[in-house]
């Protein structure tokens, strides 16, 4: 085989069905597609879905630890206090010292936050329906949640 | 409420009880620690899930476009390329020009990559039988796929 013939273009469908079996692999491409979704839905309040959440755990949990709250949701430190330092200058999020340990921040939402945390809880509302009906319904919703959660999620 | 009293830790289990309900929220947590399972299956030959997935589709597609492969990894192309720059700088692909589209590179395996892949192949089989059994069995896999493809995966 010459190197001309090696290098015509292969065309037609790609073959991808060994990797369709691969839960990983499904696992990421459903995760990036509801990923896509979500920052469609929230374009017009400008918040990934990682903001989201952070958003959410601050707001149910005022006070927690900067590490806490990363930790729970399996942040890197670093892209963590980037995602913080976002929140922070769109005046939605505070860090406050807490007494006796100047290494360790608190996390709080601002009066502003609260009222667009508000906001952003009934846009998920809103998309989480939307979710629960692609899934079909909640019954089907459940039975993939028990999945996820035998696979650590 | 003093400033003091506002400063002071919260502490306790972190209340996550409205996240745990949101699909979104549960595949990227599944996602991530499968992906987290497979790069310590797979630390031996330093391969992360997306290089994985990149051998595979170009050993089973020889001599198709770069972005074509990026295409169906829902890789962005900038991405793409580092990815690429790195699996060529380690031997195991290789890019050449379409004749008459200077533009447009078709992807190979060497024949090192394709040595490389067969191991790579047989190491996800063997951590792909873990996450089934995981999971609960391959019905359970099939109904978590099925679950899957409904959220676009």
């Amino acid at each position: 085989m010459t190197q001309q013939d090696l290098s015509v273009a292969a065309d037609g469908p790609i073959a991808t069905s060994p990797l369709d079996q691969v839960i990983g692999y499904r696992l990421r491409r459903a995760q990036l597609h509801v990923f896509q979704q979500f920052m469609d839905h929230f374009a017009e309040l400008e918040l990934r879905p990682a903001e989201y959440s952070t958003l959410r755990l601050i707001g149910d949990n005022p006070g927690r630890k900067q590490s806490e709250i990363a930790e729970i949701l399996g942040i890197k430190r670093a892209n963590f206090v980037a995602l913080i330092n976002g929140l922070d200058q769109r005046g939605l999020t505070v860090r406050r010292q807490q007494p006796g340990d100047r290494r360790s921040h608190a996390l709080y939402l601002t009066p502003h936050g609260e009222a667009f945390a508000h906001r952003a809880n009934q846009v998920q509302a809103d998309f989480e329906a939307h979710c629960v009906e692609r899934v079909g319904g909640t019954a089907a919703r459940d039975q993939l949640l028990t999945l996820l959660e035998r696979l650590g999620g």
